[in-house]
């Protein structure tokens, strides 16, 4: 986040520098902690916000400061590299309308060593 | 935040030693981006999270390391001495069954300069 951005500014910025897209509607799905430690150690520790949109604007990059961009179908979730952490809330955030908090342990290199996600947070609007 | 606490354990934690008493089910509805300025310069920043309970168990303190605590009826709200961030975004949750984002600007000596909220966060669990 660069200073005074909302989480929601930081999604639309970070997004458009790295895609060249313009994402609609980011809806914020998940708040989580993420840890790193080694035998035991702490090392260090980070919030890690998630989001989801539906639809963006724009001309995609094909190469970015991230490296080569690509669409994956949903289907692909369980063949691609990525921290395990991240296969997990990526599933429960497409699979449940609900607002995700929780954390994950990993070692430096991103092997998860454990993660915890509350189940405590009610739908909003259900009766709106 | 202590080290490794999702932003669920810090509510339980903090509200537990400040008041005595163990939330229940606890639903994070804000999430804010705090930013103190004087003069038009940045001074510090920080994250503010929102959550909302209807219950509570065990037995209220008095006197605690905040001062003295008291139950306040929500109607008292517009009378009661708080930063004017607080007292906005205490009455949006409120009255508004959704996930706040939002940032809030304030002077050294806790003068509300200006304020966003995004109008953008969907409903969650509408159709479950």
């Amino acid at each position: 986040m660069e200073p005074a951005e909302t989480v929601i500014d930081t999604v639309h910025r970070e997004y458009k520098e790295e895609t060249g897209l313009e994402l609609i509607s980011p809806q914020l799905r998940g708040v989580f902690t993420m840890v790193m430690e080694e035998e035991g150690m702490f090392q260090h520790e980070w919030m890690l916000f998630l989001f989801l949109a539906q639809e963006a604007a724009g001309e995609m990059l094909v190469h970015s400061q991230e490296g080569l961009l690509q669409w994956h179908p949903i289907s692909m979730l369980d063949q691609l590299p990525m921290p395990e952490g991240d296969r997990l809330f990526i599933k429960q955030v497409l699979n449940h309308d609900r607002l995700l908090v929780g954390r994950f342990h990993y070692t430096p290199d991103f092997q998860l060593l454990d993660y915890h996600l509350h189940d405590t947070q009610e739908c909003l609007c259900a009766s709106s």
